[in-house]
């Protein structure tokens, strides 16, 4: 399905966001994609801050809420995390070419996120999603589910931040590259030891358009009551 | 804000689904919430089949689109599932009252929950989200991250999926303590060791209303270049 999101202009009118909000939501998933080439023209801080109470309204583990945004607009800063993002591109997009590159998805995908590393600093905003340590409840008792659900509460809001995104016509992505160093990424962002990075999107009004999808056939990942049913499960 | 779910009658017809899909996306989220109490009726597969088809419409890394689905039905998986959910419960829940019992919300998520424990077998649907290993392009240099960006390509595609339900008028939550011993989950929902069962949403028509949401005002998790900055930030 191709969308034009040029068709969105840039704006900072809270009453136009809220209407472009009320986008059918079936709309918003399917012509969501990562946007990474963006202008380096403002995105005004009100509609950030809309974008992320958004996000508040997912679910978070006995709903405990230990998300934390902090929204990054400083370009020193920026060229902080952009040599971050350089120093794992180095390392995983060069094997990335060597591994995939002749595959046409995966070699367009390379290249968008190359021109994202490259522009990192002119990329208007950075929201660096986090999750606080302790949660009300006491700990899960197994440590694969005691992850799981950790990032469980933090992902949900990531994707209501993207569809948000989607709607009022910011192009938006999900990256973590340039958290590879956890303690680097504290000392940037100012982080105690009891917060933790978990990725960052970043906005910017869209310098292209929306374009297509490629997604596997739903028949090839429902599986029904037991793995191994799916049409062409493996 | 109070919003009613009961107006949205049970259907498996499918124009009518799609016509509630389009519901705006600001009110799916705002409206969203967990909703536990459901009627044993039957969800139409089809509808199932269209909410997680939806749920692939969300990002997952490098594109790998490594999500599997199992959707299970069978009262005898059920009751297996259940047993792993009463024992992890016992634990857990226990510990919950002691510790946050008085806590009016968290006392009112337990009974929730332990309605949840107790019906379990009369859910009509359990989708059972999972993570296949390997990502298409090599994995990343650090180990924080690289959990971060594992469970990264999951729930956003299930917050997909709890939005999709909301606007059909499922009750729908997240949940992970019946997964709490991987190696049971897998043996229950025959699943190879490459892949990992991540949480379950419980799916069916809701008994009672949706209900309002408590959260965290925004400006006290939003911080300005580095944290510590937001309105009340700790």
């Amino acid at each position: 399905m191709e969308h034009d999101a040029t068709d969105l202009a840039p704006t900072d009118d809270l009453d136009e966001i809220e209407r472009r909000l009320r986008m059918p939501l079936s709309e918003a998933m399917l012509t969501q994609r990562a946007v990474r080439r963006v202008r380096p023209d403002p995105v005004a801080p009100a509609v950030v801050r809309r974008l992320i109470e958004l996000a508040l309204e997912a679910p978070t583990g006995s709903n405990g809420q230990n998300w934390e945004f902090v929204v990054v607009t400083d370009r020193a800063t920026k060229a902080r995390l952009q040599a971050q993002y350089r120093r794992a591109w180095a390392v995983y997009g060069g094997l990335g070419e060597r591994v995939r590159g002749d595959d046409p998805q995966t070699a367009r995908i390379l290249r968008s996120v190359r021109w994202q590393v490259e522009h990192f600093t002119e990329i208007p905003v950075l929201v660096v999603a986090c999750l606080r340590g302790g949660s009300k409840l006491p700990y899960l008792p197994s440590p694969a589910v005691a992850a799981s659900s950790h990032y469980g509460s933090i992902y949900p809001s990531v994707q209501n931040l993207l569809l948000a995104a989607r709607a009022v016509g910011l192009g938006a992505s999900l990256i973590t590259l340039p958290l590879w160093s956890v303690t680097m990424a504290r000392r940037i962002l100012g982080l105690p030891l009891t917060v933790e990075p978990c990725c960052i999107v970043p906005l910017g009004w869209p310098v292209g358009r929306y374009g297509t999808k490629p997604r596997r056939p739903v028949d090839e990942v429902i599986h029904h009551e037991r793995y191994g049913t799916a049409a062409t499960g493996d």
